[in-house]
């Protein structure tokens, strides 16, 4: 549930520019800022706590493509469809016209491996923390019961993305060197998807929350999935804890 | 909702084969059977009731990727998503990796156009009937709402497509020279389509539903689909009638 927000009478719409400008400057909650998520990016995080983080996360990770499977059921756009069905591809991977994509999910699995887990104990979720869970399932949930363009404007956290898979890049090989390289791709894929997509899920926003009520909401649904990916690290910090201790 | 079927104690359940048999058999209530259908594929239909049945039929094709993506937002298995984003594809069309596919939705406006209805007038849904919406209504509703392998049984009317599209191509160009042969590419698409979808989803229900509860819940499942198809059949005669007539 949300609350309902209710602008004063009279208030007029923000342009574009302004619109764009303070759905960006919610990027102060993201969850770049959090305390676990400092931790792991500054190299202060043992063994045990990145395994926690990459296992947990993963249920982030395959909730992806079921969360744009459903923003595509409730879009009767079939040019949105048509754009929206490439990130369920990016995560599941496909095999098709002699092209092959393992997809995110895989590469996931591939950067439990490079931490020390094994795939079954990653894909089995035997290590997601039920709040993990619980923030997850809120944003599937949203995304199966609210207008697709709603949806879309919750998936804008990407505007914050590549600058959090940035950071892993170039911390995480000084400060982890016993994670192979090779098990950070799932990153460097995603810096330049998460660009992609959030050009179309911009344009889709701005387009789609017109008056002031509208825009205010769709700050507020940009802070609901900032919510999501915050509660997460909150659970994750609770289960493994912020201090760096032996694993 | 549907009603509860309640087997009595100790039923033991079919073999693969049998259940299978059972499945195919349904095909007896399939809408190559309905009146309407007859007309049209015998060659009986006047202009007006094929541009009555390609604009309703419309709504149909509209909802399947919508159908199939509540599906994939249901289903946590990778590899089922993987084959059925094929489904979505095929329908929405695509222009990925140097391969463009316009999609069956496309090929079905097409056809609108060659039967003598502008695109606009297919597109904008005005011809479609409540009872034609009702019925495709309720399967997006059961794709939804239901467990994807659920799901995955209504679509085995998939079983008997090829007969009816086959039909198509069969009468059609003999019967309505005035149609142009370009615009029956849809069915000619559907043939092979149809029959590669059938075989993951025969598999699917034959893994799924093991008890002998199951398989009789599958049967009404298959039944209930069917019924969607004979129903959009009824509305149709309904409004654009039986017996030919000028148009």
């Amino acid at each position: 549930m949300m609350t309902e927000f209710r602008p004063g009478p009279g208030d007029s719409p923000w342009s574009a520019d302004e619109f764009e400008k303070r759905l960006r400057e919610q990027g102060k909650a993201y969850h770049i800022h959090h305390p676990f998520n400092i931790m792991l990016n500054t190299g202060k995080a043992n063994q045990s706590q990145i395994q926690g983080w990459v296992a947990n996360r993963f249920y982030y990770q395959v909730a992806i493509p079921i969360k744009d499977a459903a923003v595509m059921s409730n879009c009767t756009d079939r040019d949105v469809r048509r754009e929206w069905v490439q990130r369920i591809l990016d995560h599941d991977g496909y095999e098709m016209n002699g092209v092959k994509d393992e997809g995110g999910i895989e590469a996931w699995i591939r950067l439990g491996e490079a931490v020390g887990l094994s795939r079954e104990e990653v894909t089995d979720l035997r290590h997601v923390s039920p709040g993990v869970r619980f923030a997850v399932d809120a944003y599937i949930n949203f995304a199966r019961t609210r207008p697709w363009q709603e949806s879309v404007c919750a998936s804008l956290t990407e505007l914050f993305a590549p600058a959090i898979h940035k950071q892993r890049l170039a911390t995480w090989p000084e400060q982890y060197p016993w994670i192979e390289s090779e098990g950070l791709q799932y990153f460097r894929n995603r810096v330049s998807q998460a660009r992609r997509d959030v050009e179309h899920g911009l344009s889709v926003t701005l387009d789609y929350f017109k008056t002031r009520e509208q825009q205010e909401r769709a700050l507020e649904i940009l802070k609901f999935k900032l919510d999501v990916l915050w509660m997460m690290n909150d659970a994750m910090e609770t289960r493994y804890g912020l201090e760096q201790s032996l694993s």
